[in-house]
């Protein structure tokens, strides 16, 4: 085998099947954000065509006898090849452990889970759900073992979205954080809350709001070049270098709602537009994970965008943007306002503090669940009661319960931890950040946002896949993943807003 | 063999085809309207590997076996296969034909060649591009050959665009057209010209503009929920039924150009929605020829939507809309305005009258090009002297003469002469519409298009392409197609407008 050659006919390959990836994405994104009703039935024939032809090409028998030669020699690569060809075989092998059979019955059990779920959340009838979570649980189990994780599903299931993530390191990380995150929120709760009725009881015309998220972004370093923002139901970002795209939502009377969405997927998109040019559709330039990708947006969205430096810079402009809503408001009180913490139903509207014990408890129910600890049927009462125990809220419904997310429905299992992994990881590099840079709270106050942002790119974005995640955050802040910077810095933050 | 098996997987084959195109058709769309800048390496990638692909498939050995098979035993299939296999093989046969090296070579050429042609146009330099299109009017000599057409290569060309129109009847009908049409054309120069200053020199705000136009388009039948409106530098019309695009822009000075483009693709658009859904993503389900399409078109923007009538029921809203601008002019002095004929240098900026000219001058001078009978560097002085004699007016310079189209850049010769095919169709089928349907003027001024619309439905959209072009207008008027209705319509309208 001349591997240099044969090195090449695998990287072209990997590009192409990055490229249908690529319009696949775009399709995904223009149906949320601009198709008529009536394109879905020609929709979904373009996405199951070209995802059949995108698993087709994965596992053409040919290239996977290329990507294991190459892995046999992988020793005479050089380095940038070496990771290149484990994470390509990682993605075949992948591919082609999944019988056929299998994916196809997911696939199709996916679409009427997914119709079962809305049809169950609308009339808030858990039990019309229950039959098609069971047989999604089952299937998703099926695959994991197909997989290799026979003995531990969950592990399986951690790895589509955190590869190399074992149920027992997240368990670890995310049972110390609980053990630490609990008290602290209860001790908020004893505190006296911030009222933020006066900020949500004004009206904040959108296009005003667009106006200014668009120049907030703009400034922290989203490229308009490579990059377009658009309205969609549910916040996302789609896309790769030259073409990231971001949505956001609106809501009248409340500006938290789109401006911190639109900083978060802006976190999303500068990941994707700090990739290397040269490794562009192979895996050096493709994100780690998801928890690496939540990483990034949350920094942005949390560390950043609710930090009070960051709001001395944009405070003025805001107040000239919305003069009869905040312009005899102090910068202290909106600070307080996109800081407030409360305990809520719902984990999407979940403040900083809070919203990794949806997370957790999520964690704890799907693990649960996956080994077969508890029935499906008993998932409401399970739910309820941790919402009880972690937040102190009563559930009023299933609705806005147990029903709530899309994910278990469309066989997401093993995904709700990585937003948590994302908010530690964010919280280390912020401490490695401020280590390098110094005064990083004086560079938000100036509107200096290009060494933190080249920081990000140098330390996280240019690597693409060549580290496993935890791997990553050890060579860059020297330590291992861990809930304690992000406690800190909770403390930090919250202590004085809350005078604990 | 089992025909109807057979049928079934050359049907399942061509289905599939079509998705990929309408991909490739709303990848196109998409970057006119919404990709960023950067997006153009990527998107340039995704369409080059979709279009490969696109052509391997319909070149496929085993399914093109099948199409001949299925060709061969014609008569014992029912009509609409038959209709479908006729035309399937007509694609394969094509797409088999010309040499893969030869269709590269094509390709290439076509972005040097574009590249060329703005440049040229930049720099009002044709030198520049000469030697790109000599070599472009070579490359698709070489197709034409490919495809049979060696004697006549400008036969070949149309028949990329209008099928089965050959360079024979189309110059008759053109001759024809335009012996009658130079002599109307300069009965209107001398007459009174009608003076729209007033017009231009009010501003329109465009979100008005859009806001009326999009009522229009609805009003005459669009459906929006099988399909949408934005902004293009070009208007365009993209998508099938379910997803149809149309796109429009903006002149703040002269809001005739965004209605009137708004009005041209919702024409366009409402063909492509009313295609028979069984028989969607086959032949019988697509529209039959650029002539046919543009009929569509025209008949809506001009026949329609320059109508007196048509302004009897649309001005009151539009004064509404604009009761600064046009609350005080007569619905007369509008129609006048919408309805100027006046020499002029650009074929998309045109009248309903002069636009023809446009044509024909272009066909005229292509089908000397392609024939030999002029060489490539004598192009702008012949275009100065046809302009000249057909417009009576001089060319400034080549980008405002003989470089203003993209057409040739691109290698669309043989593209021209449909305009005018559509426009002279048109006038065809509304000679005809009005016999069936009588007071159509009434009809347009009550605001009832549907009646209108359900004709264009039963005698046109719903054959797909069962019928060729010409065969489609002499089923549905009795005659073939000519350029006598047109000039009657025209002599109709105009007379009175210009007191001829």
């Amino acid at each position: 085998m001349d591997s240099k050659k044969t090195y090449e006919e695998v990287i072209a390959w990997t590009k192409q099947i990055a490229v249908i990836g690529d319009v696949i994405g775009h399709l995904h994104w223009d149906q949320r954000v601009n198709m008529p009703p009536k394109g879905i039935t020609g929709r979904s024939e373009q996405l199951a065509f070209l995802e059949g032809l995108s698993h087709r090409k994965l596992t053409e028998p040919e290239m996977v006898a290329k990507v294991n030669e190459l892995s046999e020699v992988a020793d005479r690569l050089d380095d940038d090849a070496r990771v290149n060809i484990r994470e390509i075989k990682r993605d075949v092998d992948q591919a082609t452990k999944v019988p056929t059979a299998l994916v196809e019955e997911i696939s199709r059990h996916t679409s009427l889970s997914n119709a079962a779920w809305v049809e169950a959340r609308q009339k808030n009838d858990f039990n019309h759900f229950a039959p098609f979570l069971e047989k999604m649980i089952d299937l998703n189990k099926q695959k994991a073992a197909a997989l290799g994780f026979a003995d531990k599903p969950y592990d399986g299931m951690l790895d589509q979205f955190e590869p190399f993530a074992t149920e027992a390191k997240v368990k670890a990380l995310l049972d110390d954080l609980r053990e630490r995150l609990v008290p602290f929120f209860h001790k908020i709760l004893a505190a006296q809350p911030y009222d933020v009725s006066w900020l949500t009881g004004r009206v904040y015309p959108t296009d005003k709001q667009r106006e200014f998220g668009l120049d907030v972004i703009r400034e922290i370093g989203f490229d308009f070049e490579g990059g377009r923002q658009d309205i969609s139901a549910h916040p996302f970002t789609v896309g790769t270098k030259g073409d990231v795209r971001v949505t956001t939502r609106f809501n009248e009377s409340d500006l938290r709602q789109s401006l911190f969405a639109m900083i978060h997927e802006a976190g999303h998109a500068l990941y994707e537009q700090g990739m290397p040019d040269e490794h562009l559709g192979t895996p050096l330039g493709q994100s780690v994970s998801l928890g690496v990708h939540e990483s990034q947006s949350r920094f942005w969205e949390n560390i950043v965008g609710r930090s009070r430096p960051f709001w001395q810079h944009f405070y003025p402009q805001l107040q000239k943007t919305f003069p009869e809503q905040l312009g005899s408001v102090e910068l202290d009180d909106f600070y307080r306002a996109v800081n407030t913490v409360a305990p809520s139903l719902i984990r999407v509207e979940a403040d900083e503090v809070t919203y990794n014990l949806h997370v957790v408890l999520r964690f704890e129910i799907e693990r649960a669940f996956v080994a077969g600890e508890v029935k499906v049927t008993d998932l409401p009462e399970l739910w309820n009661a941790k919402v009880k125990h972690y937040l102190d809220i009563d559930v009023p419904d299933n609705a806005a319960g147990v029903l709530q997310d899309v994910h278990w429905s469309e066989g997401f299992m093993g995904y709700f931890p990585t937003y948590t992994i994302g908010n530690l990881y964010s919280a280390q590099l912020r401490d490695k950040m401020i280590d390098d840079l110094g005064d990083f709270d004086g560079l938000l106050a100036k509107g200096e946002f290009a060494p933190i942002l080249d920081w990000l790119r140098s330390n996280v974005h240019a690597h693409g896949k060549r580290y496993h995640a935890d791997e990553l955050i050890e060579r860059i802040t020297g330590a291992k993943p861990s809930a304690e910077p992000f406690m800190n810095y909770l403390a930090e933050k919250y202590g004085p807003l809350y005078k604990l």
